[in-house]
């Protein structure tokens, strides 16, 4: 059976593997204080281009999120999103249960618009009684989004400036970060990231690692005590070199934007595939995301051969599906889903 | 100066202040265990025609409301409301802070419509991935509504017929309670208000108390240990007899329902007359709580001789306010104000 | 019957109760905006000598410990205490339900010493291991403490002295405050408290009002937006005015300090009276609370004419009990106890 | 470099690795729903010789806790331990976090006493005052706990059988079990545990997985929505197969055993040489972690050759060590530390 149901359905990249293979039988020492860690997250900043970014690494991004978020928040803060954003939508209340309210803001295209932030923020300030509220404290955005979008530099910058002029933090979940850097679509590169944001997320699980994403905070914006943090919620792992051996392993030789290349150009290659057979678009993704439009005759055929996602219901005849590369996708499996349809 | 501003601007009603003055030197027992809490939880019992409730009694609205809600949901549960709904809007990310997401459904005329509600938990449980997903545990409502509005019996039925059918527990929050039960417009009794719900409160700050709100739990409905919960919230009166008191002097002789009344006239004459002067209403409602649309030179004179909300800006040259009236309002106000206009 | 049950089994002081009825019918503006809750406000920087203090209100005394606690606290912190320390004790888990550990410590009659603060914040710091635990962010003071006992000044310097050393805020919890600065044994003053204090409450409730706690952070010590967290957790009053309006009357003309001087003397008359009469001490306490030791077949008959807490076994044949005096208990009551035992 | 810092330094038993590798390009369900995590659940069942048995897989010990303890605990209940628990030391107040209070009792011999219990449990009910307290609603224990010691058959029946008539769950963190279970000092099996707890943890990182615990919860008795609260609380793997490959490599053919015995055999080796040499034993452990008193010079001529945890200082002149043997450990390398010393 063909599989494009997700970008983690397998293990590990070989390379990844190895390297916990040949470190297995080190004695190091736990929590993250070893020298994997530390290397690993050299390279982190190498890659960010932010000398001075301090890095942490946590075993999923759910996990993620909900650290970052109630670590950067104040009590009295809340979160703004997409309403399609991850954390208000398949986190099981997870960044409510650390105490936070998730205010979702209408997205286009899986994306929060700056103007839907701005009109918010003036409209917040302008209430008299806007004390009687939670105070906006944070702009959480994914990149790409979960509907395999990107935001453009300048929409960024937007968002960017609006989050200072107001105090809020700028939050950017990286889960599929790798397949966004590369993407022919993207103008935005890690340097821009780092600037525009507070904190980010650079994603393992879904880019070739076991587990793992790496919490970068440029311009050494870590709060204090973080791992205390990290231990309070259960997030901090006891063989933390885990970890640090895997994303050393990820950004080494360029492992890990090799990996989304070719997730990605296997996803474009779909897409014309797709385009060109007639099949319509539900959302234009350049990322390893396709979004189609099938009518549910040919729907039901094709999951007999090719496991993927149901998206969302479009009309009584017709489903939008989700099809799913990453680095373990051969370019054979997506010539025989071509031919399928 | 006028005021319209709020139902709570003046203390308490005359005869509930005095009951608390004649029985200010009796010696009593603390935390509610006092015969006036049980003497009004009494009074309550009959007021809601259910000798079955179980009642408690705390200070104010968002401190019922995060109690409620906190004691009835269990931790993967959200509470769903319109987004015009209170605990949505203005209670500072209360129930967030107990643990909770907020899921807010498009409000018509500040209530929940049953579709949106009966849209919401079908795709809910249609989406495979639900479990990933805080469950629907609570749908609260305001009755009347922040917009003044009222829910009808056959609205209030489907809202409760659909918590039922989905295992969700419907829960009233009746701040101004009493102005939506002497309202000509409703069409909804006590019986049907308890038959309906699983949780109500009929609030007493703004319906002529000092400060207080009773819980109303209907055929038994308290969650076990729910003192101890209203503790560990901080929400237990030392002097629990202050709050039994109140409700005690409120329900004898109907006093609850003729300071309702009372206001609910005053409101009624008062939007009768401004309709008569061809304001246009922001929204109809039938309760205390009046809005219409001035034009903002209007609004600038008025402002300097009466006190009211300004309560959304309608276009360049427009605003809609709020003008609400209590048991204090004097009907001498009402035409000082007609006559401003 | 006579009660010496506690000094809340009454309502208010009758000029307390006058100022809520002369007040009752003034439209004022809601949640502590109002100029009596600024004119308390006033009052109780001048009562603390401490023009800078920010002063705020609540309605209870576990309340206004949650509130101040987790305000104050950073989310990796914890709250050190005595181990009879009342948020340690009898607040049903409050203080944890916001997230936050409590670290009880041996308490010495009631109160935590010096030493023991010392050696635990040296062996915290001393483990290598300590980021794996929840940092020390505030020692919790009750004063007088729960069995009556005052710190004297000494003591309290110590305290406060390692909180400055070690970056812990020191909160001091005065639901009863006025009883120990009237006492005799007592060489602290207001100057003093809010010198070494980072947070302080000033006890209404105990003290001759109907409820409420006044709040002093010294030296402009509110946290931001403190109002929003009060709103947050359902502990800012619509009508904030009753508590400005009965601090206002409290700390006019002395009335506080008079009040509890009354309690203190009739304590002391009594706790002179029982000595002379050979009961034994439980503890020795120079406040408005009394412990003595019954053997049980005196505490047997007492019980039938009197009313109080039994406060904790002794042996076999003998009971501790707690004899407590208020602004409402008359010198009569004492004599006659006296004369029962 | 000798280590015998913790059981934790290395990475996982090379069988635990190569079923990794050998299952790495397998395309499989995420989140726990593959056949890898059946199939270890299935093996757990049978370990704990309780076919009904409800098994779910987590990360690490840490997180294990938290999400049994919260997921079982009502919202005011606490959770009572020996006051050396794990929970109430070296979690960072993880319990706390999430809202419930640990109850530390005085431990003897890191063991919690079911005398302490009872005392508790009893002064606890006689307390008129106890509604005002969070209700005990768990036992947590270690086992071997943090000291290397073990409870008997006869003490678990007698905790297990005061949280029965008390109403409290029974939880024992066993993130060390197999160490305890073939420790020659035990006399509790698998089915001894599984009658007397309601739920239990078995641990993978320390015994020979790369990372993991197993939660059992036996009798059916996983608590409805646990995977949803498991997601809530960042706890949910993507890759869940790599939790069900783990745990299904080390309980087939009995490695989780033999790896455990290989570990017991050195500790005790070790233990009778040091005894030999006339070492104090600072507590008596029949498992993998030896703890012996050393003077301090020959504590830094040591320290200079092998790695081990001060584990308590204990006069001015002597100091607590912690020796930790493992799967990793190699029987020359406690020949080699016998010799140093």
């Amino acid at each position: 059976m063909l599989s494009f149901l997700s970008d983690y359905t397998e293990g590990a990249h070989p390379r990844v593997l190895q390297a916990l293979a040949e470190t297995n039988l080190l004695s190091l020492p736990g929590y993250g204080e070893d020298l994997y860690c530390r290397r690993a997250a050299d390279r982190l900043r190498a890659f960010c281009g932010d000398g001075e970014a301090d890095v942490a690494f946590v075993t999923g991004g759910t996990q993620a999120n909900l650290l970052v978020i109630s670590a950067l928040l104040r009590r009295y803060e809340s979160v703004l999103c997409a309403d399609t954003g991850h954390i208000n939508t398949h986190e099981a209340g997870a960044i409510e249960y650390t105490g936070h309210k998730v205010v979702p803001l209408p997205a286009v295209d899986g994306k929060l618009p700056a103007g839907a932030l701005a009109g918010y923020l003036e409209r917040f300030y302008a209430d008299e009684t806007h004390r009687h509220m939670p105070f906006p404290g944070m702009v959480y955005l994914s990149h790409p989004t979960e509907l395999g979008t990107l935001y453009t530099r300048e929409e960024l910058r937007s968002l960017s400036a609006l989050c200072r002029r107001y105090g809020l933090r700028l939050y950017l979940d990286g889960a599929r970060l790798g397949y966004g850097l590369v993407s022919p679509a993207s103008d935005l590169d890690m340097e821009e990231l780092c600037a525009c944001c507070d904190a980010l997320t650079v994603g393992g699980t879904k880019q070739g690692a076991l587990f793992g994403e790496a919490l970068v905070f440029p311009r050494h914006g870590m709060p204090p005590h973080f791992d205390t943090m990290t231990k309070q919620q259960g997030a901090m792992l006891a063989k933390g070199r885990l970890l640090g051996v895997q994303f050393d392993a990820l950004f080494t030789d360029g492992l890990y934007l090799e990996l989304s290349r070719h997730a990605v150009d296997l996803a474009l290659r779909l897409k014309a595939g797709l385009l060109e057979k007639g099949l319509p678009l539900y959302i234009d993704s350049p990322t390893n995301q396709q979004f189609f439009i099938l009518d549910n005759e040919a729907l039901a055929r094709l999951r007999e051969q090719a496991a993927f996602n149901l998206w969302a219901p479009v009309d009584e005849g017709h489903t939008a599906i989700r099809l799913v590369t990453s680095w373990a996708t051969r370019p054979e499996s997506v010539d025989a889903l071509l031919r399928l349809l």
